[in-house]
């Protein structure tokens, strides 16, 4: 069948069997494996003549709580859902098998928006990013180098706006963005304080990632309490991943003139309906500014973002920890383990081998 | 009984009778009348050899809803709580009638913090504001010309960071800030709607103080249908002097890149639980900002803010409603008016006139 396939599709290129993790159906709930199918079809590798696209081999896959949101049947004008009978999309890296774009030829490294299958079609190459650095870990362009560092470089630096010797509290520390956050944070002189899901991810918090202190907010029945244990003098900066409880709890420990930037509230995505947080009025007395952002308006501060994260990664300044996972037909799976905390660090799939 | 006191206290000078306004205990709800009591003691009205206090006549004084709060028995360290058995502290304006302070002499008319009382002793005369414009009503200085007036300026042009032609909601819109913000905004080309408690309150927020459309909202029952309707556009500027369930229906409207300024959160400050607010994951979504403030931190401002506000009175381009209560022994009722919207505009009580 491939082969009666190449000889027909020959005009346009060899044909190759495509693996592709297919949505079934829109959901409501957190996503569950059984919410995708990997499934087998066949692309061509050439780019159809006069289309200004580019054909891409996957090599790495991010798994991203976003993608959860697109599975939803979403209304809001911001997000465009995924389509039912259609791969997924994320972030990816990638390499370029064939263009038709000036700026992109055969061989290229580049980072952006693809599908969730072996080989794509990307149709506007303009939004890829190419990759120039390649002395650090090519996954790193899901991750440090890519969105998740810009969220936290973006949040932490242009949003909290951090003085040396503040307070600073993460949650989902371990993960892709707050691992990133508590690091610049200790770099700027902070006290560093994260949470996380469980006791290996608290140890590698203090251990491994430089925080002062660090809880597993499973095992604190308390959590206003867990927080004045940690924080005795209070908080300054508060980098919400979670909201619902834990920003409830943060909001009666914060000190005068605290920030609290919300990048995510993945506690909340699938509720019924979300928590109600009841310490606003902490808002008033001590002055807070909360304060929401979304990583595609620091997106042209890219470059400038790489000056600053590269060479801390090149002198061994700053770590990122990384839970990859091998294989096309594992990354429903991966992309389940996010939403349970199952990852430790940033939830990659790695597709194919460069 | 009056005539011997006078005589006795010949020394220090001339002895009053003294009306004042006594807490009788701590509350926990919101003030009633009968937490408090009218009583009669006398004072010299001489300053003592060698004080810097200065001793005042009050004129006006202020109802504000932050005095509500210091009738509770208060263990943050930003409030002191009122002293039962003494009299309330509030806003005032006074005229000085004897000073041991270089910086006043007898006749200055002045507006700070008093005591509820007909005459009282200020012991730290320094953070009293000296009046120096009386070409406008006297009872200015505890509103427009006043905390207030700093509130809505501050609160507007400082927090919110308006831009012309941004759609500005108020909560609390007839009330001593509310009313300013309204009129703030319009002058600044934003489109303007204000909520309010009663009938009367809509219409003059509609005929009197120009704002563009208003709504009760004791008579609406979904306050998110009735902001839709007000904003089909969505809200760019919230003032919020309200909190709890008109916040959260405000956070399911806001447009990309909006504001919500917490003045205050009247509606939570008696409840024995705050209200849950629930549509925060929208701070994100839409990249809101909320941020509380007090005005205190705007106080160094003062001469800045009467800069641009005492050319607006005078050109007729900004009016101010004040509800104004007759006699000390009517404080208390009008007090707790405030916590009930019984006033329409300013609430202030006149003790006696110049």
């Amino acid at each position: 069948m491939l082969q009666q396939q190449k000889i027909i599709m020959a005009s346009v290129g060899e044909v190759m069997i495509n693996k592709q993790v297919i949505l079934k159906h829109f959901i409501n709930t957190a996503p569950k494996e059984s919410d995708m199918v990997v499934k087998t079809s066949s692309l061509s590798l050439k780019v159809e003549p006069g289309s200004n696209a580019v054909v891409v081999k996957n090599l790495y896959l991010s798994c991203d709580p976003f993608m959860g949101s697109r599975m939803k049947k979403f209304e809001n004008p911001d997000f465009n859902s995924f389509i039912p009978g259609s791969p997924l999309e994320g972030i990816g890296v990638a390499k370029v098998l064939d263009s038709g774009h000036l700026d992109f030829k055969k061989g290229n490294l580049v980072w952006g928006t693809v599908g969730w299958e072996e080989y794509g079609v990307v149709e506007n190459p303009e939004n890829l990013f190419k990759i120039h650095h390649t002395d650090v870990p090519l996954s790193y362009y899901t991750g440090i180098l890519g969105m998740p560092g810009i969220t936290a470089w973006a949040g932490f630096y242009k949003v909290a706006a951090p003085k040396k010797g503040e307070y600073v509290f993460v949650s989902a520390a371990a993960g892709a963005v707050g691992q990133l956050v508590g690091q610049f944070a200790k770099l700027m002189g902070c006290y560093v304080v994260g949470s996380a899901g469980s006791k290996e991810k608290v140890e590698i918090l203090k251990n491994k990632l430089g925080f002062d202190d660090a809880f597993n907010y499973k095992e604190e029945h308390d959590l206003d309490a867990a927080l004045k244990r940690c924080f005795p003098e209070g908080i300054d900066i508060y980098f919400d991943n979670v909201g619902g409880k834990i920003l409830d709890a943060v909001l009666l420990n914060m000190r005068i003139k605290g920030r609290i930037v919300v990048c995510g509230m993945i506690s909340q995505y699938y509720l019924r309906q979300p928590e109600g947080v009841r310490n606003l009025l902490n808002i008033v007395i001590k002055r807070v500014r909360i304060e929401g952002f979304v990583v595609v308006d620091y997106v042209p501060q890219y470059s400038k973002f790489l000056e600053v994260v590269l060479p801390l990664i090149r002198e061994g300044k700053i770590v990122y920890l990384e839970d990859i996972t091998e294989g096309l037909e594992n990354a429903p799976a991966a992309l389940v383990g996010l939403f349970n905390g199952r990852n430790i660090g940033k939830q990659i799939v790695l597709v194919a081998r460069e």
